[in-house]
């Protein structure tokens, strides 16, 4: 079968979703569109790739034009492509997806963007095109990722207690755990490792100290 | 920024990895190329997605087309966009996967394909563009989501027994498992229940019989 004319063809472009734990709270990266469609409203950060780029390279170039943010290791999450998400014509996006520590926090705007800033994903503002529906997917997939990976021990310090872990999944599920389940869970994970030391703090009694088995390894999503 | 002129857009494509256990064996399946490029080569599946055609849609169809699998739910697998996957100019492909159960065999060509078969995934033939490439990823993905989903479930009868599964395990991971971690993890998962009931072998030690706790959560991948 041939391939179509060039008028049949979509606009292939990158959206990134990038996440990280901050105040307590799971925060998402946004810009603020400075051009039509959705002027002035904010969005993911992303944009069209070039004739001959590579579609994961453009992504990474996309993110640190409009926001500062580089050297991040995104994650493939999904590509959009209903016909209408696009008001001017067909455009197709693959997402990527990736959840920073929150020392890399320095942001900056360039000429698409007119801001750029963190929003805690319980009050995010009016997303434009489909960007809140990538979000959901994101979040989901970050979600199912802490059942199956170190992800979320990034974010913890050599040492910690597992009232410390559990406090990191709540916030990224944003909903309780049940603090036995959880343990259990843990501990079958095989991931972590009891030491001999404890944590001391004030009237409690003290809280059994923890340390990643291969922390190497623990760095998946950067 | 405006979108770019028709000249820099990519060709939009699908392409299918749909696996089945059959003969003990993880199979794929191929279909053989009629046309140019890679003329009379297998590859997987697929085709170009029209102007307003969702992708997921056109994959569906195009699996319909020129195997006759028709009513297969897919996910979404990975989007491939090497430049220079495509000899002839630059065609991006959304990969889809499907793990089907064996009963669904009929397969027929279209006017594309002059050829039509399941290929077990330890002798596969050399694969057309970058389809080996798509072949491997769905594996993993496969073999990743046997750790925390259902999806091996779908082969089983209602009742089985541990070494049944185990079985099935074993055949898509393509590797054997300890028995007594196999048995401790499958416990764990809280996805299947000892029956009262045994199935009696022989002069073996009868063995205890299980079921899936909610069947009507077990096709995710139908």
């Amino acid at each position: 079968m041939p391939l179509p004319t060039e008028s049949g063809r979509p606009v292939l472009t990158t959206n990134i979703v990038v996440f990280t734990l901050r105040d307590e709270q799971l925060k998402l990266l946004l810009i603020r569109r400075r051009n039509a469609p959705f002027e002035g409203c904010w969005s993911l950060p992303g944009g069209v790739v070039g004739t001959d780029e590579d579609v994961e390279a453009n992504a990474m170039r996309k993110l640190e034009d409009s926001t500062g943010l580089s050297g991040i290791y995104l994650e493939q999450l999904y590509t959009f492509s209903a016909p209408e998400r696009d008001p001017r014509e067909r455009v197709i996006s693959v997402a990527y997806y990736a959840l920073v520590a929150s020392k890399r926090l320095q942001l900056r705007t360039d000429a698409d963007s007119e801001g750029v800033g963190w929003f805690s994903l319980n009050e995010l503002p009016e997303l434009a095109f489909d960007h809140a529906q990538m979000v959901d997917t994101a979040h989901q997939r970050l979600a199912a990722k802490l059942d199956y990976s170190t992800i979320a021990f990034q974010f913890m310090p050599e040492l910690f207690t597992l009232s410390d872990l559990q406090n990191v999944f709540q916030i990224i599920l944003n909903r309780d755990l049940d603090k036995r389940n959880f343990r259990k869970r843990m501990r079958a994970m095989e991931q972590i490792r009891q030491t001999s030391q404890v944590q001391k703090t004030g009237s409690h009694r003290p809280a059994r100290l923890y340390r990643v088995n291969n922390p190497h390894e623990v760095r998946i999503i950067k």
